[in-house]
C-alpha cells in the first residue's frame, strides 16, 4: 500500500525541527499537496524504522502460560528440550509469529528477519506459518526468512531435502549452524549449505555459537566458499561468539578476510559470552547489526522484541557511553541492519521508503540509553503503531 | 508511621493464592480485624521489598536536559569531568536525591543505599542534601548512606576531615575508593577507612574497580583488617571485577576468605567487565547484593533505578535461564541485598516489616525476566506507588 502522510515536527536523528513528507510511501522532497493526511510528531525524535536482523517468530511462547523452564545447560540440552516440548505446547507458527511481529512494530522495527527450524519432525510447518504471517502483515512490516535447521543437517537424514522445499516455498536464505559443533563435519556442512545457496541463487545466514580457535576455523572455511563462488555481500554470520577471544594474532586477520569478503556479523551483544568487537569490526568496514534473537522460548526467558533495548544492550556491552559512542549502537539496529539485510531505499533521505519511529527523546543517545515507550510508528507512510500501541 | 492494611489475593513469591495482614506496619499471622484498609492484590505476584544496595541518589541527572556526555575512557577522566561538570549543571543533591529515591520507589525498591561524594570542592553539601531526602521520605523509603570520597582520599588533603564531618552528621557507612588505583597508597588508604570505621563504629563499603591481581591484592588488604579488627559482616566489597577473572588459583582462595570474614560483595551485572562468580560466591556462603549504581549521570547514560530490571541483567550476564536459576536473580535484589545491609525484620514472614511490591506475573521467572510496569508498592503497611506511579 503506497500512502501519502505528513510528519510534522519531528527532529531527524536528534537534528533541527522539521516536517517528513511521505508521497506515495516514498520520503520527498518539497512541500505537502493539499489534502495529505497530517501526523503530528510532536517534536519527537524521528529515526528510521529499526531492523530486527536476527529473530525466532516461529517458536516465541508470547500469550502462552509461563513456560517453566528446567533446562540443562548445553546447547545440545536446548535443542532436543525444544524438539520434546514443541508436541506439548500449543507453539502454532502462524499465531506465534504474528503476535511477536506485532510486537516488533509496537517497538519500531518495521524490518525482521526470522531464522524458522526446518527439521525433520515439525517439516516446513514453520515456515508456513510465518510465511502465511508474513503475507497476512504485508502492508505493516517486512519480513525475510531463513531456513534454518535448528536440529542439525547432516546429522539428520532428510533435513536439506526439507531445506529445498522451504527454499521453493519462498525463503529467502540459506541458514546453517555450528558445522564443527553440531553437524561434526564442518566440510560437508557448509558444503552443503552453499550449494544450496548457489543452485537457489539465495544468500546465507549461519548460526555460529563455535567459540575460540574452533569457530576461528568455521568462519575460515564460511569465508572461503563466499569468495570462492562470488558470494561477497550475501553472507551474514549470526553471533560469531568466537571474534571476541583476545588472540588479536587470529581475530585480526579473520576481521581483514571478512571486510574483504563482504560478510556481515550479527550480534545480540550478549551479556554472558565473548562478542564480536564492535569497534574494530566497524573500523575495518565490515557491517554489524543486531537482533533479539529468541524472544520468551524455550530457550530461555527474556526478550521483548525491542530493538532500542536491544541497541542499549549493544551500548552496554561495548560500554559505550559518550553521545558520538552511542550514535554506534544506534546504527548497528539501523543502517547497519539495512546495509546487512540488503534492504534498498533504506533512510530518512528523500527517496527513501517512509518507515519510522518517533521517539520522545532529546538526543539519539537519550533514545538509546532510555528508550522510552510509547513510540509511534510509520512503514511507507502509512501509521501502523501510535503511542506503543500496534494499529488494526 | 505504621499502618494496618490488608493485601488480598496475592500470591507471595509465584506461591498459592493468600491474603497478607499487615498492623502497625509489619506482617500479622491470623485474620485482619474489622476496619482494616484493603488493597486488591489482583493475584499479583508478591515480593519483598526490592534492596538497592548500591547507587548514587547525590548526582543523577534525572529530570535535567539531555547531558552530552564527551568523556574520555579512564575512571581518572570521569572523575575530573564529573568535578569539573558539577559546577556548571544545576546537579542539586536535595533535588536530585528525591527525583531518584521516587523513581526507584515507583519500581519497588524500599531500601537504598547511596553512595554520596565528599571531596574538597563539594565538601558534604551531597551528604546534607541527601540526608534531608532521607528526612522527607523518611515514612515511604530506608536511605542509607555512604560518605564517598569520590575523587580519592589522600591524593587530596583535608578528606579525610570531610569524611569525619560527614559520619558526624549521620553517615552509616565509610566509603573507599580504589586504594591502588586511586590513592596509590593501599595500606594507607584502607587504614584509615577501617580507623575512621573503628572510632565512629560503622561499616565499610569500599569501590573495588581494580581489575586482575593488583584487585586480588587489595582485596586480601580489607580481608586482613575485617578479621583483625572483628568487623566481620559489616564491610562490602563493591563492584570486586577482580573476582571475575579467570584464575581459580587466585580467586578461590579469596571467596573462601571472604566468606569467613563475612564481607558482602555488591555487583552491577556490568556487561561490559569481568563480574564476581555469583553461583560459586552464593555457594561458598558469601552474601552477593545488586545495585543500579549510577541512574544517569555525567559518568553514563543508563539507568532507570528499577531493581527488579536490574535482576533481568544479573540473569544475562551470569545466562540464568532455569526458572530456579531466575530465583537467584531475585534473591540478589530482595534477601542478598538486605542481609548485605543487615536489615533487621525483612521478608515476607509474620514479623517482617510489611514492604512488599505487587508485580503481574505468573512467576518470579517471568517477573524478573519480563519486569513488567505498574507495580504497586507497599512500606511498612502504606502504600507508596500504585500501578507504577508514586503517590504523593
Amino acid at each position: 500500500m503506497l500512502t501519502d502522510l505528513l510528519v510534522r515536527d519531528v527532529r531527524p536523528l536528534g537534528g533541527d525541527l522539521t516536517d517528513i513528507l511521505i508521497l506515495a510511501g516514498r520520503i520527498a522532497g518539497g512541500s505537502a499537496p493539499a489534502g495529505v493526511p497530517v501526523l503530528e510528531g510532536g517534536r519527537r525524535l524521528a529515526l528510521p524504522g529499526l531492523v530486527e536482523a536476527h529473530t525466532h517468530l516461529d517458536k516465541s511462547l508470547l500469550g502462552l502460560p509461563w513456560y517453566r523452564n528446567e533446562v540443562g545447560p548445553s546447547l545440545i540440552d536446548k535443542i532436543e528440550n525444544e524438539r520434546k516440548v514443541r508436541k506439548m505446547l500449543p507453539i502454532d507458527p502462524r499465531r506465534q509469529s504474528e503476535l511477536q511481529a506485532r510486537l516488533s512494530l509496537s517497538h519500531g522495527s518495521t524490518f525482521i528477519r526470522s531464522h524458522v527450524d526446518v527439521d525433520t519432525e515439525c517439516g516446513v510447518s514453520g515456515i508456513e506459518g510465518v510465511m502465511a504471517t508474513r503475507e497476512a502483515l504485508a502492508d505493516i512490516v517486512d519480513i525475510d526468512l531463513v531456513a534454518f535447521p535448528q536440529s542439525g543437517m547432516l546429522v539428520r537424514p532428510g533435513t536439506v531435502e526439507l531445506l529445498e522445499q522451504a527454499l521453493r516455498l519462498g525463503a529467502e536464505t540459506v541458514g546453517g549452524l555450528d558445522p564443527c559443533a553440531i553437524d561434526r563435519d564442518p566440510k560437508g556442512h557448509l558444503d552443503t549449505v552453499f550449494a544450496l545457496a548457489e543452485r537457489f541463487g539465495r544468500g546465507v545466514d549461519i548460526h555460529l555459537h563455535e567459540p575460540g580457535e574452533m569457530g576461528a576455523f568455521s568462519m575460515e572455511l564460511i569465508i572461503e566458499r563466499t569468495v570462492a563462488l562470488g558470494m561477497q555481500g550475501k553472507v551474514m554470520v549470526s553471533h560469531a561468539f568466537c571474534l571476541g577471544m583476545p588472540d588479536a594474532a587470529v581475530v585480526d586477520p579473520l576481521i581483514a578476510a571478512l571486510a574483504e569478503a563482504r560478510i556481515a556479523i550479527m550480534t545480540t551483544a550478549s551479556a554472558s559470552r565473548t562478542v564480536p568487537p564492535l569497534k574494530r569490526l566497524v573500523q575495518a568496514g565490515v557491517v554489524v547489526c543486531a537482533g533479539s534473537d529468541g524472544i520468551h522460548d524455550t530457550w530461555g526467558p527474556y526478550g521483548n522484541a525491542d530493538m532500542l533495548e536491544r541497541a542499549m544492550f549493544v551500548g552496554q556491552r561495548y560500554n559505550l557511553r559518550r553521545d558520538d559512542e552511542l550514535r554506534l549502537a544506534l546504527d548497528v539496529v539501523t543502517t547497519g541492519g539495512a546495509r546487512a539485510l540488503g534492504l534498498e531505499g533504506y533512510g530518512l533521505a528523500p527517496g527513501c521508503y517512509g518507515d519510522l519511529v518517533l521517539v520522545e527523546a532529546e538526543t539519539v543517545a537519550e533514545a538509546v540509553a532510555q528508550r522510552h515507550g510509547r513510540r509511534t510508528v510509520v512503514k511507507r507512510g502509512r501509521v501502523v503503531a501510535k503511542d506503543g500501541v500496534t494499529l488494526p
